[in-house]
């Protein structure tokens, strides 16, 4: 026999979260067919009517209500193990929030106590939403506005309002976000990172901040706005606040820019204003293919996944130095231990280049950083080679001068090698930069000689009371006759670095040079 | 007591690689202070002047000539060393072309004997290269210039001689090319893939090719065009025609465009044909950063690395649907045998989404592909659903007309589930397709549910003579509370295929969607 049972809490709020919970665990018991907690608004009581839940009771939207359909006294059990929940939850909520005696029933109320909150996670239902919203946004707080059934005029009003007052209304049904790490709503365990995230999508979202953590990479803050905001009624509000906000955000090194089906004109408007961001900025806008992008920071990205592998790519040369080089005797080139043992004195990079294109590379490093260089192949902004000169210097050895008479330093490093043993005795030089080609038509065995080579500069260096400190990259792969790997370790063994490429070395050679400077 | 000897080998040709790799093997020998081995050219008897290797000797430039300075004996056995190198190498090569019993010695012999040759290597010295260029181009074949010293005048006559007969000149001074899998010059062992590259840089190149080979993806075809290229002398004219060929090669799916500092109007040429390839193609112009992208498939990289790596990112979604999906009882989704075992009839792919964001992706995967798809949330181009048609149809079970009085399917994963079980009824549906979202507040453990459902569809398909595909994604992390490797390997228990992202899902459904409509 088939009945529907209920229980009428009076004046206790649940979130939405917790209420959808206890109703699919009450779903899932044996004898019950179907069931609900909700919040007895108008709105969800006409939905259980709907839903084929019948109960005629006298409840305020203010009361939580509980109902079971199917064996009665399975029912019973049902509505008895959500009160056991709703209370287990109810003391749990208690017990976190410690300090607390009294339940919190208002914004004004939580500001009072914690004055340094700066964000409501507003999940009443949609009726009321507004309202909770209106207020949290007068007393100062930022809004993330879980609730769902708020309509587009409300949403307009809201979010107009917070713009006005410099803050953020992320949604409505907004379902994720993780502002300064924190997970709110449906939110995935991410790793922390440089990637920047503003979503019209909350599975969008999802998608691209977990494919950013599984690949290696991490989020700096992820911002849902609601599905709606790039409609032409909203106006894009919230992700122009939120583009504005990851532009200035000195954590946020790459942004990420993902909607459902957008109006154009909105997006285009969002376009325009992320290629001043100043920030390589990927964008996903669905559906939408039409639009040009503007300017070189700009990446369309052709699905969610590709939006989070670009940003991938680009977050790596826009900071991260120090990862993926490759361990010298167990350890990355740490930054804090990279330039111990350099003697007062010791200042200037020397970069030792069979690759024309490695040298080029490592000099726009410098230059980018504002660092003075000098080449014999100088690039715009570095000076010609001056040997008088204890600037940071780098030489193409492959170019014409070095290479009359003799082969290419890919073929031959004698010439490099040389070079390198020389540094050991100019008190000047700290940093030794460079690079290792393999493949056909190089030599057999580059780092066995360059190692040597090395090993006799340390040695020679160490006896003057200096260190060097050896930056290089292998440029090749492990099916290569030399096999990369083998010649990664030969270095690493004397205490090399070796990047994972020729521009991180740069990197890390630059970033030594600006430490030195301030040293 | 140092002397200088030599040896002269009449009408010996070697190639420049060749011959600088014997030169250095000389070099390493004890007791030989300085050595050389080189055609006997007026500006390679000028260099080893300068380089203090003075002889005075009668030779032809079409004489080898070796050089050797130090300890007398030592210069001897030098000699006699690179004596047997070059028949060593002399014999090999004869023993590698088998037929050919006398030594080639033009290219127009080579062409009588070997007709199907479309490409000449040229490395003699530079004083003949361009000679040797015209000559092989007036043949009919695209010449590899490897030789330097070539003047710009000459550079921009061969080049435009070339392009006028629809033939590349790659070079001059070009260290290196892959065409069709083969290694020319200098030139990396790199796996086969879907990135074609052109660059104005040889080291550029390299450590392109390299990178995108250790990241796991392939190079189509490698192109160098010789370092001058994109100056205002040459015009771009070899990357011009190589990115034309690349554009109409079916093989590349992403271009990469790499250039030593170039002039800008020749960049701005350039960027304006790339805009216009219909491929996603990344720009890595050294030290030329002024110009704005144009277009929403071109991405400017910031160094060459990161070059490979928005590459890679792109070449993911431009068509590797089959690789990195997660295997499911030990075999990825081969194509082959995807779809063995549906019966007749069985046409339709149904995707049953929790994210909204995941069923829009899907429809566009469809509608990319020209398969027509109906949806309660249509994006453009698809229709709207309708129970009784056999299209491919994706339903978002997380919209409002699912979630009355009900949780959301992320949490309750119950409607679903019973919808893939009622799959498994359904005649015309071959492949089903779903998400499955991980993270806070989502379900506890939503795989263990959706793999009993899937079981039982399975089973049931069986018994009606048919087989279910069940294709799917699992978004989240190995951090999250639910643990995305356990909940991947639940699925895959129970002969799903998961893939790595949601597209990727997508993308391998409807390439079995076409598949069925064709069969």
């Amino acid at each position: 026999m088939t009945q529907t049972r209920h229980r009428i809490f009076a004046d206790l709020y649940k979130d939405s979260v917790e209420l959808m919970q206890i109703g699919a665990a009450l779903r899932r018991r044996p004898g019950v067919e179907e069931a609900s907690c909700i919040m007895a608004t108008p709105a969800n009581l006409a939905q259980l009517r709907d839903g084929g839940l019948i109960v005629e009771i006298d409840a305020r939207p203010s009361d939580l209500l509980v109902v079971a359909r199917g064996d009665p006294d399975a029912c019973d059990d049902a509505i008895a193990a959500a009160d056991a929940l709703l209370h287990a939850e109810h003391a749990a909520s208690h017990e976190a929030s410690g300090a607390f005696a009294e339940p919190l029933t208002s914004i004004a109320a939580v500001l009072e106590r914690e004055p340094d909150s700066d964000l409501a996670l507003i999940s009443v239902p949609g009726d009321y939403a507004a309202a909770e919203a209106l207020k949290a946004l007068s007393l100062g707080l930022h809004v993330m506005l879980f609730s769902d059934n708020v309509s587009l005029e409300e949403e307009s009003a809201i979010k107009r309002y917070a713009a006005s007052r410099d803050r953020l209304v992320m949604g409505p049904d907004c379902g994720t976000a993780i502002i300064n790490g924190i997970p709110l709503g449906f939110a995935n365990v991410v790793r922390r990172g440089d990637i920047g995230v503003v979503a019209a999508s909350g599975t969008g979202l999802q998608e691209v901040t977990c494919r950013i953590h599984n690949l290696g990479a991490g989020v700096s803050q992820a911002l849902g706005t609601g599905g709606r905001d790039l409609r032409d009624e909203i106006g894009g509000v919230t992700m122009l606040q939120g583009l504005r906000a990851l532009a200035s955000d000195p954590q946020t090194r790459v942004i990420v820019l993902v909607s459902k089906p957008p109006s154009s004109a909105i997006a285009s408007r969002i376009l325009d204003l992320a290629a001043t961001s100043g920030k390589p900025t990927v964008v996903h806008f669905l559906g939408s293919e039409a639009d040009a992008m503007r300017g070189r920071e700009l990446h369309a990205a052709d699905s969610l996944a590709q939006a989070a592998d670009l940003a991938v790519a680009l977050s790596f040369h826009a900071g991260r130095e120090f990862a993926d080089a490759t361990p010298a005797d167990g350890l990355g080139p740490d930054e804090e231990v990279l330039l111990d043992g350099i003697a007062p004195g010791q200042r200037a990079v020397r970069g030792l280049f069979c690759g024309g294109t490695f040298c080029y590379e490592a000099q726009l490093a410098f230059v980018r950083r504002g660092l003075r260089c000098r080449s014999n192949v100088p690039v715009h902004g570095a000076l010609p080679l001056d040997e008088r000169s204890d600037d940071h210097a780098f030489i193409d050895l492959g170019d014409d001068q070095y290479t009359r008479g003799r082969p290419h330093p890919m073929i031959d490093p004698g010439p490099r090698n040389a070079a390198i043993r020389a540094s050991a005795r100019d008190p000047a030089i700290a940093v030794l930069l460079f690079d290792v080609v393999l493949g056909y038509g190089a030599h057999a065995d580059p780092a066995e000689e360059l190692a040597h080579a090395l090993a006799d500069a340390q040695r020679d260096a160490t006896r003057a009371g200096r260190r060097l400190v050896a930056i290089g990259h292998v440029c090749g792969t492990d099916d290569d006759p030399q096999v990369k790997a083998e010649q990664v370790r030969k270095l690493a063994d004397v205490g090399a670095y070796i990047a994972g490429s020729n521009v991180q070395a740069a990197c890390i050679a630059a970033h030594a040079a600006l430490r030195l400077r301030h040293a």
